[in-house]
């Protein structure tokens, strides 16, 4: 397997056997299963991992297999229309925390549907594991957003891993290039575009589109949140910045201090401007005591703005430091590909960084 | 010290001395000392890093002073017009080399002029650290160009470590970006705008400045090579782009392998085309067999490519893969200083991977 070491790569040729579990199987975990069967062989040749699925739970249940699940079968019974706890054989166990808590397995992958409630049941059972030093790599933002400080004090406790690069801009990693290429800055200003869905629908509302219209076509792509009032209301982006303020600027912010203020407001006329371009903008703007003004809400941007180029399924951000001066930084993000393959990188970074020790059946 | 574990920062409580050396004394250094002197505390704090210089050198000579260099003087010496081998007390040495060769520290900072003939001196100079275990952290392009395989070998050989984020967009963490975060991902295509001198002037004569003003403001800034053709005939581009082959996407490429093509031949008139944008674009595209098509020369883009956005004093690429579908990213960098900070980035990176062992003195 490969290393990385100041990004240099040293190859070892053993392969090791991962056993994961999936927590969710809506449309990012069934793209992660197809990039986990399209990409086996490079995952094996470049880092020497065989990752084998023994558990899967969704809102039907939860099931564990040791020897692994056969993944075609998975996708083709899930998109049949049953729940996963229901295909093939394993054991049958009453719910993802109760699999997270009985099985044996090094990493969990955890895309369930956004709860910015109470963060559960993603929460508990990311607890669950971490308590137990496993690896999380997550795509819910809800436990984060609740318990950024605990999570990552769990982790350091027991010896596991958290990850969480998908959570913001999917596969644009806006987490990691802020956390590790930024060493020694002070981030003066932080401003995104970090919603799809409400990118989508103002960008097609300013060419004329009908609202309902753009939101069926977001829903239809597997990118909007369950409840799309979520991601209409500015929460899903509040829920991205609180995670960027954690993570990113170090202020342990949470949701209740964001401004937000959702796109459901605005109406076409308004929308075709020609002086501006109206955005879904998430900002962190440094005040001279340090501390950081977050806001979510609708602007309009000039033309020529970063911001005001982020078009359609794009989503995008830009940082204004002191030592890198500013970088910006998009993608073309056409659905939840990107985003299961952010899962993946997580998945790879974790393991590399501290290999489980499972012995090869 | 602080460690980078999967994205989270352990704390711990000592704070640990490193000896640096500095080659070349050029804008960038000048800048990374200004950083160095600047941001000590935050280096201290956040990383427990206590970077001493010990050892410079530049076209005059070197010195090499164990007890470390008053730095604020030595940037004054210099600026006065003096070489820095006749600052102050110390140990002068012939050259760079013998310095790298002779004196006691733990990390070499390279910036030395861009030499795509041989690589030397940096060459000679990267190796004889590597040898040493040491780490090193490069500007200079011209090493990696001429033996990247090689000093990745002496690296693993050694025990060393070699960063060198800052060659490519300077702050803008490219090479890490196209490492780190594209796990598992097919790249079809790189496009970048890699040389400022050459972006800046394109984008001035477009608005009627005349070649030799924009070329002069550059100058004045400290982005442009020390040798003006290596910008204008396109060869600081390919080398970039040599380095993105090797570093990101793999390939043994030489600087032999790009089809270069400067902007010499372009007039103001031509530039001023209201259809597209000319921008010197570097671009790498994967063939059915694999291999990448390299090539740096000037194009007329489309006014809504991206890289038509990338104006003045910006640099920036594109990755197009296929997981992780297309991810854009630029830079607005009106000097050397985020260069100097991503080579203060690129060490810390590897003090942390590897920190030296050296005594408390």
């Amino acid at each position: 397997m490969n290393t990385i070491a100041n990004d240099q790569l040293t190859v070892t040729n053993y392969q090791l056997p991962v056993t994961v579990l999936l927590l969710g199987f809506g449309a990012v975990h069934r793209h992660l299963v197809h990039i986990l069967l399209s990409k086996a062989d490079v995952l094996a040749r470049d880092w020497g991992f065989i990752l084998r699925v023994v558990g899967v739970a969704d809102s039907g249940g939860a099931l564990y297999h040791p020897a692994g699940f056969d993944l075609a079968g998975l996708l083709t019974h899930k998109e049949t229309g049953y729940s996963v706890a229901t295909f093939a054989d394993g054991r049958r166990l009453p719910d993802a925390l109760t699999l997270v808590q009985e099985a044996d397995y090094d990493l969990v992958f955890a895309a369930m549907p956004l709860n910015l409630r109470d963060g559960e049941p993603g929460l508990s059972c990311v607890r669950a594991a971490l308590r137990r030093g496993k690896a999380v790599v997550l795509a819910d933002k809800g436990p984060l957003v609740h318990d950024y400080a605990g999570l990552q004090a769990l982790a350091r406790t027991y010896g596991g891993r958290l990850a969480f690069s998908a959570t913001v801009c999917g596969g644009l990693p806006v987490l990691n290039l802020g956390r590790r290429d930024l060493v020694g800055a002070t981030i003066h200003r932080f401003e995104g575009i970090l919603n799809s869905t409400t990118n989508y629908i103002l960008s097609r509302m300013r060419q004329g589109m009908a609202f309902a219209e753009a939101l069926a076509e977001a829903q239809r792509r597997g990118i909007a949140e369950a409840d799309p009032r979520l991601d209409l209301e500015g929460w899903d982006a509040a829920a991205k910045l609180v995670i960027i303020a954690n993570a990113v600027l170090n202020v342990p912010a949470r949701l209740a201090d964001v401004t937000v203020e959702g796109i459901t407001g605005l109406e076409n006329a308004s929308l075709a401007d020609p002086r501006g371009v109206y955005r879904l903008v998430a900002r962190a703007v440094r005040q001279s005591d340090g501390r950081y003004r977050l806001t979510v809400g609708p602007e309009r941007l000039a033309p020529d703005h970063f911001l005001a180029g982020v078009d359609d399924w794009q989503m995008g951000v830009v940082f204004v430091t002191d030592i890198y001066e500013e970088i910006y930084l998009k993608i073309d993000e056409k659905g939840p590909l990107a985003t299961a393959a952010a899962m993946m990188r997580d998945a790879v970074h974790s393991l590399v960084a501290h290999p489980p020790s499972s012995p090869v059946p």
